[in-house]
C-alpha cells in the first residue's frame, strides 16, 4: 500500500478547512485554539540577529554539516548538561529541521516495516502519522489517572517487535507533566527490554517545575536507552524557521545522519543561528514567557467552574494545552466542526489523538491556549458555556457538514 | 530490518571524512569538487531582502501553509507556465524543504514496502538512499551511449511492482542533458504502464539549451503522469536555506501534504521569501550565472586533451558536473581517497552512483566543477594529469586507509 495512503490527513489541515467560507463578526472573531504555535514574533533582538546573519555571515547561506552547526550542538550540550545535571557532549546532539523531523529521524533509526512502537494515548497525531507511513504499528497505551501512562501496562504491551516507547512531557495534547519517577520507570522498562525510550520535550521550557523535570541524564549510561527530542520553536517563537534537536548516542546519530542527509541535507542555517542567539541571549526573556504561560494555565484552572457547571471536565492542563471532556452526545469531530459556526471556537477533537474506535476520544477536546490571554480565556469559557443552546440553534445542514 | 541500516552512509559525508587530518600546503590547497554547491553568497540584494523580511515581515517567523507560501506557489506556476509553454496552476505546485525533500515526498505518495522504482545509473545517491530506507527496490537502468538511458530498456524493466521512473536532467552525476524527445518517450512508457515519471530538474537553470528543455507540460493531461522536482538552491545560491518545489497533480499534493506536515510541518518561511525575491528580481543575474557555468563547462571540454593523453575519458559534461573515466586499475573509492593525499583533489567515485558490483562505477569519477573557474579547471587537470606518478609516490599505508 502506498505510504501516504496508510495514514490520515493532517488534523491541523483538516481543522483549518472547517473555517473556510465562514465569516465571523468583527465583535466576535474566531478564537483559534487549534494549533500549538506562538502567534507573536520573536523579540526584536533575535529578529535583528537573524537579519545581521543574513547580511554578514557567509555560512548562513551555504550547506553546513548534516548533523548541524557545531556551535549550536555544543550550546545545547552545555545548556542541557547544566539543566539536567549531566555531562552531555556535542557529539550526542544533532540539530534537525524541527522536532517532528527529529522524531521521524529517530524512528527511522529504530524501526523497520512491521515493527511496533508504544505511544500513550492521547497521542501526538504527527507521531502516529509517521509510524503509519513507515509501516510501524503504533501500539496505544491509554492514559490512566491524571492522564498519566502506566509503566506496568506498557511493559505488558512489549513484544519482540517493539522498538521504542515514546513519551511527550509536558504532554501534547493533554498538558500532563509526567513525574520524574514515572519517566524513570519507563526508562527502566525500556532498558530491561532492550528498546529505546524516546522523550519528546518540545514544551520543556514551560514546565511548571523549576529545575530538571527528570533525572534520566544523570545516569552515565543514559544514551544506551534514552533519545530526547527538543524544539526551539516554542521557546524563541521560531515556528516558521523549523529548528529542533535530538540528544542521543553518537552511534545513533550516525544512523540519523543518513536520514537527514537524504531528506533535508542539513538544517536551515539561519534558523540554527537564530536558535543559537536565542539560547545565548534570551534566558531572562524566556523566563517571562514561561511566567505568562503558567499564568494562563492558572487562568484555565481558575475559570473552569463556569464550564464544570455545564458538565465539562478538565482532564489536564499544562504547557500550551488544556484537555477537556465535553458533555455532549455528538462525536468530537462533529462537535469540533459545529463549534466553529455555533460559538466561533476552533479546537481539535479528542478523536484526532487516538484510535477512532476509542470512546474516550469522542468526548474530548484539546484547547491550545498559549495564544489566548486571561481575557481571551474568559471569553473562550463564556462561549463554551453557551455551546448547548448555540448548537441547538444551528441550521441542521451546517451540522452535518 | 531497521530503516537507516538498509542504506549506506552519505557519500558526501564519507568523502568529507577523507580530508580529515590531512593538511594541504598553502600554495597547493585542496581542490574540492566533491559537492554540487555554490560556495559564493547570494547577491547582496537577495541577502538584504532576507534581512528585511526577518525584521519586518511577521509571517517570516510563523508557521505557514504546509504546501508552501501561496505567493511562491503562484510565482512558480506562472514562471514555469511561461518557460514550458503550459498552464500550470498554483494548485499544482508545492514548496518543499529542498529538492531532496520533494523527492522523498513524491516517493512516499507513490510507493509502499516492496515496490520498485526505475533509476538510470549512474544515479543520484540520495535517491537510492531514500528508496533503500523506505523498502523500495531501486531498479538500475544503466546509461548507454552519451550517458543516456534507453526508454525501451526501461520498458522491459517494468513489473507489476514498478511505481515510477525517475529522470534527473541535466543529470547529476554525469552532466548529460536528456533530449526532449527522449524525455517524452519515457513519459509515454510511464503513462502506458500507469506509473509516474518523476523528472528532477534541479539544474534546469544551467541547461545549455535556451528555452524549454522538454515539452511534457504542453500536454494538457501532463499531471496524470508527470511529477517535476525543482530546487531554488542552485539558481539563487540558497543551499543553506533548504527550499525546493514539486509540480504535480492537486490530488498527489494532497498526499504529499501528509508527508510534509509530519516531517517538517511547513517549509522555512524566510527561505520561501528568499526564493520568491530571487524569482522576481534575479533573472538578469541568473543569466550571467548560467553564462559562467556554461563557460566552465566549455573549459572542461577544451582542456580535456591533457587528460585524454593520460588515458582519461570525458563521459559527460553539463550543469555542474563532469563525469570521467579514469585509467587506473584501483577501485574508484580507493582512487578517490588516494587522490586527496596524492594530488589534493577531492572528488566522488563512480561506485557511489551505482550498485557496488557494477564494473563501470569502479572506473568513474564525478567532478562537480561549478565552483572552479577556468584557472581552477586548468589546475585541476594539471593535478589529475600528474596523478599516476603521484600515486606511485604515496606512502602505502595512506593508500589502504
Amino acid at each position: 500500500m502506498i505510504r501516504t495512503a496508510q495514514t490520515f490527513a493532517s488534523p491541523v489541515v483538516q481543522a483549518k478547512g472547517w473555517i473556510n467560507g465562514i465569516s465571523f463578526p468583527p465583535d466576535r472573531p474566531l478564537i483559534d485554539v487549534s494549533q500549538a504555535a506562538p502567534v507573536d514574533l520573536p523579540p526584536e533582538g533575535l529578529r535583528q540577529a537573524i537579519a545581521d546573519a543574513a547580511l554578514n555571515d557567509p555560512g548562513a547561506h551555504l550547506y553546513g554539516p548534516v548533523l548541524g552547526l557545531p556551535e549550536l550542538r555544543h550550546e545545547v550540550a552545555t545548556r542541557f548538561s547544566a539543566s539536567y545535571g549531566s555531562d552531555i557532549s556535542a557529539g550526542q546532539v544533532c540539530i534537525t529541521s524541527g522536532c517532528n523531523h527529529a522524531f521521524c529521524a529517530a524512528m527511522m533509526s529504530l524501526t523497520g516495516e512491521g515493527d511496533e512502537v508504544i505511544l500513550p494515548t492521547p497521542w501526538y497525531f504527527n507521531h502516529k502519522m509517521w509510524l503509519d507511513m513507515t509501516g510501524v504499528k503504533a501500539v496505544p497505551l491509554p492514559a490512566g489517572a491524571g492522564m498519566l501512562p502506566d509503566p506496568d501496562q506498557a511493559k505488558a504491551l512489549i513484544t519482540d517487535r517493539t522498538r521504542a516507547i515514546v513519551l511527550v512531557t509536558p504532554n501534547n495534547p493533554c498538558g500532563a507533566e509526567y513525574p520524574a519517577g514515572l519517566i524513570a520507570s519507563f526508562r527502566d522498562i525500556a532498558r530491561a527490554a532492550g528498546i529505546a525510550l524516546v522523550v519528546d520535550e518540545t514544551y520543556r521550557d514551560f514546565h511548571s517545575v523549576s529545575g530538571a523535570p527528570h533525572d534520566l541524564f544523570t545516569d552515565p549510561d543514559w544514551d544506551d536507552t534514552l533519545i530526547q527530542l527538543y524544539s526551539f520553536s516554542k521557546a524563541y517563537r521560531l515556528t516558521g524557521h523549523r529548528v529542533g534537536a535530538m540528544v542521543a548516542s553518537p552511534a545513533r546519530l550516525k544512523q540519523v545522519e543518513k536520514f537527514i542527509d537524504t531528506v533535508t541535507i542539513c538544517p536551515n542555517q539561519l534558523a540554527q543561528r537564530a536558535a543559537l542567539w536565542g539560547m545565548r541571549n534570551l534566558d531572562q526573556w524566556l523566563a517571562g514567557e514561561r511566567d505568562e504561560i503558567l499564568d494562563r494555565r492558572a487562568a484555565i484552572a481558575e475559570g473552569f467552574p463556569v464550564l464544570a457547571d455545564k458538565g465539562w471536565k478538565l482532564l489536564g492542563a499544562g504547557a500550551y494545552f488544556a484537555y477537556l471532556e465535553h458533555p455532549f452526545e455528538r462525536p468530537s469531530v462533529q462537535l469540533a466542526q459545529d463549534m466553529v459556526g455555533a460559538v466561533g471556537v476552533l479546537a481539535l477533537p479528542g478523536a484526532m489523538f487516538m484510535p477512532e474506535d476509542y470512546p474516550a476520544g469522542q468526548r474530548q477536546l484539546r484547547i491550545a491556549f498559549a495564544n489566548v490571554d486571561r481575557d481571551g480565556i474568559a471569553q473562550l469559557y463564556d462561549r463554551l458555556a453557551g455551546l448547548r443552546p448555540a448548537l441547538s440553534a444551528l441550521v441542521p445542514n451546517r451540522v452535518s457538514s
